[in-house]
């Protein structure tokens, strides 16, 4: 169990250790320590450069360049490399501590140079039916985005295809349409979440209607909280969008506000389908709560059918084994078989009430 | 239970199919792809006019009539009709892919020359009590309006036959007044699934007092997510209504704004009702469990009562069941009828003891 | 259970027949079409006339009265008299629908020339456990109160009697006044509807603590349903009272004002009430099924003790009902007497373990 | 039951009968009318008197003296009281009928001349575990305080003390701090009913582990009943103190609000604990069903070990007590023993199938 | 449970107790009666100085030090002292009173002088699963922090150590950092208690997934508890965050802003957090009903097949041991086997019945 906890308080765990050192201190408080690379993109809508290097050094320069430039820090671990690009680029302290502590909720802070997100990419483990999440901190900072991850692998690929490939119109606009681009791509990852919990629903809802599983109940209970988890990401990560869509940064130029205002707009749909499936997950238990009790009401009928069928007959049976010297029953010569046609009768009254009050 | 499923993700399922393509691509994210045409209604108090064309041509002069025109675009699908009208008409690119993505929530846009509308039809299949939505947009623009549908069929006659006969004042008002009548016809369109809600929360109620049918929890379940699904149309529809009531667009004249406010005031009441309903279907299910639980506790009872009368008598019959060499009783000559007397006096007792504890 | 249900959709049952006609057309929508009158009450300090009719054209020319004048039209069914009336009084078409559509929640509309209002009196059925609600729709113009009612007898009788013999200051006071005293009325008719919920709600708390009535649940369920469909009512009715007492409108004097804010409080009280009755409801219900719980218990507990008590004793005397030819305890003397006594220490023993498990 | 209903719609329940009569009416709506009595306080930081009177005229001349005077009138239901006091101090006559009609919210009224509050006193009946409730009203005007009680036996002893014997600041205020004293003094009555309830609840908590009470869910309905009664005078309580403390009234001192602020924040922590009571209750519930539901549980299990093992048994021993002619078994010479000992392993079995099972 | 109820109503007694005092009265409210003992720390960024003393006369004169200050008052029953530091620091009554009754919920105060916050610093007994609550009190004023714990022990030693070896930029800012410093060290703190309720909440998922505890409702209603005595905490204290934070007083310095943005950002973690515990503190509880709903029935299935199968068996035992003299199949040869045949017959017929229903 302690793995698929991870998601809720394990962040802040890691915080409590971090705490008694001053604010301020770069340290980075998540797990992941293997990966460091940074790459870098680099396009006008005419031109296109694309490296991957490992020494920050390389792409310091690139702060001044007339292109449209993407910087992707991956490995946040590394917290030299966030110091020595947040010192050249002007980021403030407090953002990078932002950055290397990956308990942050999704927020927006707006500065007159630049503008800082934090935001949370969720992937769905299937077989564990676990949630977890990566911290991705993004800057917008004149002609450039600059991204930071804990590990590689991200849901960027279609925005680097487009950016490649000059498809749409990114290489057209600045690097406030990238940094919607970006945005964009990881709130579409929130849908590909709710299609597997949709398909686990739906997997849900045919154990709950065919009481299949025994394990059931516990499902639910995984699902109502995976979508507790996500509900307190997709919140925030509401409230940021509305904020940065209502205009107030001249960062992001007029014309590509709409489509923050749409992302603005996805966003609003995953959190009310986030509600919908709460309600949904609520009502599989009550379904499940009542077919068990449906089914412990059939076994005590069965049981009740059967006991008040044979304890009389029993009964008279046991009269008959009696030994009692002056029994008359017992010397006629009839009386072994009218016995057993009045236990049939009874059996047949039994019978004929229990159809009458439906159990049968 | 994949297809009554269908109203809550199924929509988002398609958007994600969409994710990595640009913004601004025009795709059809829904799953009609028939029907194809387009209707055309010209009118003025005097003079009507009205034909079907599968050629977009026939309709662009009608942008600038002197007549009030409705075009209603059946089958969004064709991407290249809805690109070429939008450019015809002057309608941002974003307005377009909204009208081809069909997961929109209902939602109003102001722009100068236009007002955007997205709202949904929803009918309800009485034979797998399943609801399925429809995406409608409308755009009201001079004076035309422009109506997208996915497909064949729609709620709109009653309109279009006040317009054929000039009935009512709708000849005589421009295409705002038109706007309103669509909206108007959409919205009461609600009030039918309200009226099969009832009826259907009628049955379950009989079903519930009576006990009478085995799925009735799930007939409950089903009802709460139609509910839950409706909700999540209902809220947006009543807010985009609040927002052109308010009359903030110089599109809408004010001498319509009374109607708006009207339809408003219908949707209040819908999301009213929709609310009531979620209350009476929970307090089915806690009636239906309250139900179930009289009779787990009656058939308790029957079984307690056989138990507690049989269960001595058999005993005692077991003793002079023994062979025991010296039982004196059993010799005894009065001994047989005593024991039945005994017996008979033990079971009236109890059935006196039950009938004090109101067991029967 | 079909006339119970009528509160909640019934009103829109109807809506949705008129559905495909234009909006403006004068449709009552109701059920009641036996009653129709017009009743005249005119007063001044000094003067006082009271007369009926069924004649319209005999109440037009009181619009231009200097005497403040109530004209009380009982039977809206009657659409050309409302008709005839809204056009002499200049009231708007869509208000005159809003009349005859009993479908409407409370609203107040100001106009320049006057004010309308739509409330429900509401009734409660004692046989029935049943609410229905009449539309009361009242516009205040000039020296004039206008008052639509579907059908006779209604709440205002004390407040015609004040006017008849000049009680309190309402034949001192303007026809705002007037508005105001029939709008407490009908606020006052909630408490008499409050005390007959209380009434039930008493005797069902001694129902579900003797569980005493077979169909309390039901009645709970009931109860909960009234009081959702008054709440529907009361918050709107809360809001209309909020709007008059702001006092917006110079149609209402400044003087009147504190008497519709004292209204207003009694709305809020009653909303208030309603909630509480709401909660102790489903409190009532949370008792209820725990004294079935406990019940069921008790069940349980006799069975098991019968149980628990006989069936090792029936054992003991089945043993030695077996016909082994080799049983020596059959041919000991003391061999019965022994047998009994075991059983009575076991007997005893059992009852000794029960008591210490509290079961006795 | 009747009683402990009482206070939640009695008052309303008078409220009824006053239907019908003009507003304006002073009559008491409330049910004590044995005490009357006026009790005066007048004192500055030097001087002090006190007396007690039946004769309103006594007091009519306190209006304009230069001491601060407390007018404490004990027993509302004399009307002629009231009035000559409203009259004379100036009082509107809606206030004076809101002073008589016990059926207020707490609330508070800005006059020109004075300020008008109701609050309401709790008492708690520890026998019967029951709220009554008392209205106060609270009049300042100029240099005077006005309260108005039903009923002798109040909570404002302290204040009385402190004024007496000069302690604290009061004598050296003027009426406003006066006005704070005697609210503060009904606000820090809620502590002592908060206590009350905290003790009942924690008897409520040994009951339900202990499992100890037969009436536990009564006992539980009966607390949150009264939770739902103290909540609906809490919260417009804590209204009315946040609206003093705006200081948007000249007749309470700028030095004063500081202290209507800490009554406030008093008002706060009541209805966070309130709610805090409610939540605890809900838990007991919970906890009390579960409770149940585990003793059901072991009932059973009682039931099914016992059957479990002796049908088994006593069916062996039924098969050898068969009168078959020709049972080989019989006429062994080990037959009884070797079928004791299978009885016994029969047995063994199953216990220790039970303890597997963990249910032994 | 005494000791586990106290931080719900216990503090609320104690201020009972105080009724009837005047306002302004000193009184310390608490139980902590033990320790006294003044902390000093006087800082620059070159200087540093540490005292303890016992004598409030010591720490007057550091009111106007140019040096930051923090005076940390420990044992607020020292009423003498409390009162002699307000004098000297000018301090409102009402505020030392806020200090000594530690009744408060976590508030913030600005005056023209000074800010007073009151917070509260959590711990949790890990042997009771028990909550204990300290208020603590801080007052930023000049360059001097003052703080009042009510006893030994605090949650500071960090930021004690920063300041002693000049770690961080602490001794580089002034006191408004300090003030900070504080908080920040205080709202860590929950971080901690979080941390234990969250292996708390594992332990209690393991029971209930294997039902392994007798005690696990009682766990989960305790651990609800604590989650609604900290949520009681945490809603006001992060309202007091964001007041602090807004900036509206000039004693917190424009560049400590973001600092405490960054403590409120936390607060908001720290209340979601709390917020997901209940809901899955519920769940847990739903997941206990039903897994003890679904033992119950596999206990009533065993009685069932027991009881279903040996009660027939029995009864067909019961036929042949009665005594009847013409009973023709007693004395067939193959009477006996072939009674035990049909016996096993019936027996394997219902063993194949219940695996049909899945109950084998």
């Amino acid at each position: 169990m302690n793995k698929e906890k991870g998601g809720i308080v394990m962040e802040d765990r890691v915080l409590s250790i971090k705490k008694g050192l001053p604010p301020g201190t770069l340290v980075y408080t998540g797990k992941y320590r293997e990966d460091f690379e940074i790459e870098v993109m680099s396009y006008s809508p005419e031109e296109f450069r694309e490296f991957r290097t490992t020494n920050v050094e390389d792409v310091l320069s690139l702060r001044d360049s007339s292109m449209t430039t993407w910087i992707n820090i991956v490995g946040v671990h590394r917290t030299d490399v966030v110091e020595r690009i947040g010192e050249h680029f002007g980021i403030h302290l407090l953002v990078l501590e932002d950055i290397l502590n990956i308990n942050q909720r999704p927020k927006i802070e707006f500065f007159d140079e630049y503008v800082f997100l934090v935001l949370k990419m969720i992937t769905y483990d299937e077989n564990s039916s676990e949630l977890t999440s990566e911290q991705i901190s993004l800057i917008l900072r004149g002609n450039c985005v600059l991204t930071f991850q804990e590990k590689r692998g991200d849901v960027f690929d279609p925005v680097r295809e487009r950016i490649r490939h000059n498809r749409g119109v990114i290489r057209k606009r600045g690097a406030d349409y990238l940094l919607y681009a970006l945005v964009d791509a990881l709130v579409d990852n929130y849908f590909v979440l709710l299609e597997k919990i949709d398909d686990e629903t739906e997997i849900l809802e045919e154990e709950v209607l065919e009481m299949s599983a025994e394990d059931t109940v516990q499902k639910i209970y995984v699902l109502k909280r995976n979508l507790i988890e996500l509900r307190k990401t997709i919140w925030p990560l509401r409230e940021v969008l509305n904020e940065i869509s209502r205009g107030e940064s001249s960062l992001i130029k007029e014309e590509t506000l709409p489509y923050f205002k749409d992302v603005y707009d996805h966003t609003i749909r995953i959190a009310d389908t986030v509600e919908t499936f709460r309600d949904i997950a609520s009502g599989l238990l009550d379904v499940y709560l009542s077919n068990m009790s449906n089914r412990t009401n059939e076994v005590m009928k069965v049981l009740t059918i059967i006991a008040t069928i044979f304890m009389p007959l029993t009964f008279i049976a046991g009269i008959y084994g009696m030994n009692f010297e002056y029994m008359p029953e017992l010397s006629w010569k009839w009386g072994y078989p009218v016995v057993l046609i009045v236990m049939g009768v009874i059996a047949f009254l039994m019978v004929v009430y229990f159809r009458k009050k439906k159990w049968l």
